[in-house]
C-alpha cells in the first residue's frame, strides 16, 4: 500500500486564540492517519495492542507547519510508511485542506515496538506484511 | 477537611477561537482539584490506584458557567466533598479567576469506585477517613 | 428536524490510563453533535460566528456517564433541541456505542447567544428557524 | 538569561491507555516552558498578543522521546532560546521527572512573528532583548 487518506473535521475544541488549529492537535491527526493506515493495511491497530501484545510508542515526532487550519474545515491526513523493520517503522504525513487542496503540515513519527511491560519487542511475523516487512 | 484549594494558570492550548477558555477543560481543572484534595487529605490517587486497586469513574458532572477564563490567567480551584459513602463520592467545585477574584464555574462530579475489572467495589477501610467516611 | 446523528471513532488521544475515554471528551462529542445538527439544520456554526456575529457560549453542561466507550469504538452522538427561544438553547445528546448499541452517555448543554463583544444577544431572526424558534 | 526551569504535574487527563503520558502533550508543556521563560524575561506573552499585536506561531516542532512520563509525576521543563532574529525564534526543551532526575523528552520549537493577521512581522525592538535579539 503506497498511502491511506483520512479525514478528519476541525473541531472547534481543537482551536485556540488565535483563531486557528492548536498546533498539538496534528500530531493526534497523524495518529489517526496511522491507526487507518493500518486499518486498510489489515490491522487493527486495538488487536495488535489487545492480542498480539505489541504497542507503538512513540520515539520522534517532526511537523512542518506551513499553513494553518480553521475551524470546520475539512483536512485530509495522507499517510505512508516510509521505512520499517521488525523493531521500528517511520509514518511520513502529509495534511491538506481539502476544499482549497491547500498543504498545511508535513511531518513524520518514528515508533518503536514495544511489548506489553513496555521494553523493546520485535513485531511478530504475522503483523509485518502489513508494515511491508 | 473543609476544602482544599489548587491553582491552575491558564494554557494557551486550553483556549479557544472565542478567546476564551474551552468549556471541557473545566473538567479537567476539577480533577486537577479533586486530585490535590486527596493528596491533601493523604491519599495519592495514584495510590489508590495501583496499590488499592481502586478506581474513581465519574458518574455524572455538572457544571455552570458564570464568566469564561482567559489565557495566562490564575485559576483558583476551591475543591470539597459534598457527600460520601464506600460506594460512592461527590465532590464540589468552585473556580474563580484569582487576581480579580470572580466566579468563574461551579461544578459538581460524581464518582462510584470501582475495582481494577471496572466493576463497582466498596472503598477498603483504611482510605475512607480521608473521604469523610 | 427531531434530531441528528453523528459519529465520531474513539483516538487513542482521547482514552486515559483506566483504559476508556476521559470524561472531559463526551463535551467534545457533543460539541461535534451540535455542530453537526446545525449543519444539517442548515445553518453552518462558523458562518453564524463570522457573517452572524453570533457565539453560542455554554452556561451549563450536564453529563451522566453509563457505561464507559473504548479506544477505536464508533460512538454514534444523537443530539436534538430540548428547548429554544432568541436568548438561548438547550441541546440534549444521547451517546452510544455502535457495534454493541449500547447507550454510552447523556447530556444537556444550554447555550446563551452572545455577540462579538462576548455579551448577550438576541438571535437574528433568520438563524432562528433552525434553532425551531 | 541562559534558560528558565518550569515545572508541571502530569494531570490524568494527559494520559492514555498506555498508561504513560500521550506523546503530543509534551508539546503543551513546552508552551508552558515556552510561556514561562517569556514571562522570566520579562515579556508576558499575552501582552505580546494583545499589546504588541504579535504572535508567535509554530513553524516547526520536533522531538525525542527517550522515557516515557506517568501520572502524577512531576516534571521539570528545561527552557531555552537556541537562536533567535527580528523574523523568528527557535525554543529548545529538555523535560526531566524530578523524583528520578530521569530525562524524558528533548525537542526544539521553531516560531514566526506574525501580526494580528496572521502575516510575517518583524518582532518590534522593544521586545528584542528579551528574546536575546
Amino acid at each position: 500500500m503506497k498511502f491511506h487518506e483520512s479525514r478528519v473535521r476541525v473541531r472547534y475544541a481543537e482551536t485556540d486564540q488565535m483563531g486557528v488549529v492548536y498546533h498539538a492537535n496534528y500530531l493526534v491527526w497523524m495518529e489517526v492517519g496511522r491507526v487507518e493506515y493500518c486499518r486498510a493495511a489489515g490491522i487493527r491497530y486495538k488487536e495488535l495492542e489487545s492480542h498480539g501484545g505489541i504497542f507503538l510508542a512513540v520515539a520522534e515526532a517532526n511537523c512542518r507547519y506551513l499553513y494553518p487550519a480553521r475551524y470546520d474545515e475539512e483536512v485530509g491526513i495522507r499517510t505512508s510508511i516510509e521505512s520499517a523493520n521488525p523493531r521500528m517503522v517511520t509514518f511520513a504525513y502529509e495534511m491538506r485542506e481539502l476544499s482549497a487542496d491547500r498543504k498545511l503540515v508535513t511531518g513524520v513519527t518514528k515508533h518503536v515496538f514495544l511489548g506489553p511491560d513496555l521494553k523493546p519487542r520485535k513485531l511478530p511475523e504475522r503483523y509485518r506484511p502489513a508494515f511491508g516487512i
